[in-house]
């Protein structure tokens, strides 16, 4: 397979269709006022497994055959893709074998245990991950499903734009988070298929801002000592999200953290939703100016709502 | 007005149709397989304000003329009615006074004030609510909307049955929570006018039982110092909401603040919405074992989400 076309994107929509769920798209009047925008939320944290994870790690799992599946399926995640690659293997009635770093969130650990997944913990560095990995894999021959470097799971991520689009029409901007950027990328690669004059806009926390400097610095910069609460956004680019992203992604901004702590509080005072730090990214961006969007038509992707309800940001001052 | 018919309810959905939301239902298949039923929650906690106050108090301040409005409106609330009346008033330009125990939970009195609400405070009882709103009454001339014991209210408050049956079909049970029991008799006229085979069941926190007690013994028995964290659900059965209790509603049950808290908490973890402790006493009810729903078709009118996200009770341990 190479960089998904629109093909693709329908085709992943059609797979992953029966085991997914089509997320609502949420508005707040109090939101649009305060903004002087018209937003609309794309809320993956509905999504099965609670986050957009479930498209890319259900599009790569049914796209193989009881063969390929025989002996698991295996990844190494802080969390949400974990949960949504479990929740698929099982589907599919195989393992899952899951590398976490030992400081990932309970809820998101209890959740992979919940779906069946078997969990090897690791270090929290890259190394230790691949590593880890390399281990599980000589173990037990599992195939591995890489949370975002796979242009299966860059096509699955790519179907929640393509919902976003059929229910709101022509946005004039999309935004994304930004962490190893297979949601980015899908968002990309379907706003620009179906309405290209929409421009992408990617946010991603000041904290872990490997995806801006590469972006802005026109080269790859690995993630260093990243340090935020959105902990779905640690990762570094890979070699398959980072060209689609310099191809086809309009701007990547920043957004300090208390910004992302104001924004969750808002969208969940506001919204009576309840997202994790990651989701609130973009409209953290947007409450800093990081960019304008008075009057106009603007779509979030709410990439999920796995939060330790025992540590909330507002509750650990 | 008499008690509502199935003709007042329907002309109340029309005459707020315009300025409240159709809420979602939605259902969580984690806590379907968990209690082995089908449920649908209403989520009024999606509500305009934040309630389904919004829809009583719209319909009785839609239900004036001009002359009628023009001293204001005036009510004694612990919260939600007050929000949901300041509301009201505005889309009509009127003043709003409101009386409010100075216990009220910080949410809630902010949002009176960001409805424009002119809040006036009194001591916490029912006693003290009265005379502050008798003076109130005296000084502005203002028209008294009570938040229960009124047919324009409980007409009103009974759209949202209207619309979860209209959503879902015929249900073997609903289940709402009763304080006063605007929405308690709104739902059991609705339902018993649309769909009278289906079961109204209520749920009460047993630390405020009134409703639960006067349902049993037969006779009105007022609350008497409730302390409940659902403080929604304060008050007492009113003169006109007890007779349609006893004689549409099927049972009341009650459930513990333990159950209340866990429910709460289950509604958050597995839905991913925010709803207030008194949204959550019927599902706590049926994780208490109070009714059996095995195989159930149920709908369950999720209240309100105006919660203080600074004093959620599994923080205050």
């Amino acid at each position: 397979m190479n960089t998904p076309d629109l093909q693709n994107i329908k085709e992943a929509s059609d797979r992953i269709g029966p085991h997914i769920h089509r997320t609502p798209v949420l508005s707040s009047s109090a939101i649009n006022v305060m903004l002087g925008a018209e937003i609309y939320f794309k809320c993956e944290n509905f999504q099965k497994a609670g986050a957009f994870k479930s498209r890319g790690a259900c599009n790569a799992v049914f796209s193989l055959d009881e063969q390929q599946l025989s002996k698991g399926v295996c990844t190494h995640s802080s969390g949400n893709h974990a949960q949504a690659l479990a929740r698929a293997a099982s589907l599919r009635n195989t393992d899952a074998y899951i590398v976490m770093p030992e400081t990932s969130p309970k809820v998101k650990v209890a959740g992979v245990e919940g779906y069946g997944g078997k969990i090897t913990f690791c270090k929290p560095t890259l190394e230790a991950r691949e590593e880890t990995i390399k281990q599980v894999i000589e173990k037990h021959g599992a195939l591995e499903i890489h949370p975002y470097n796979d242009y299966r799971i860059i096509a699955g991520q790519a179907t929640a734009t393509l919902e976003l689009i059929e229910d709101i029409g022509a946005a004039d901007i999309i935004m994304a988070p930004v962490g190893g950027g297979g949601l980015l990328s899908g968002t990309a690669l379907a706003t620009k298929y179906i309405s290209p004059q929409t421009k992408v806009i990617a946010a991603e926390p000041e904290m872990a801002n490997d995806a801006y400097r590469s972006f802005h610095e026109g080269r790859f910069i690995p993630s260093e000592n990243p340090n935020t609460i959105a902990d779905g956004l640690l990762t570094s680019l890979g070699s398959l999200t980072y060209p689609i992203i310099m191809e086809h992604v309009d701007d990547i901004i920043t957004v300090s953290e208390e910004g992302i702590i104001s924004a969750m509080r808002l969208i969940w005072e506001r919204m009576k939703i309840i997202v994790e730090p990651s989701s609130a990214v973009p409209l953290g961006a947007i409450l800093e100016n990081k960019i304008n969007i008075q009057g106009k038509k603007v779509g979030i992707i709410l990439s999920g709502g796995n939060v330790d309800l025992d540590k909330l940001p507002w509750n650990n001052k």
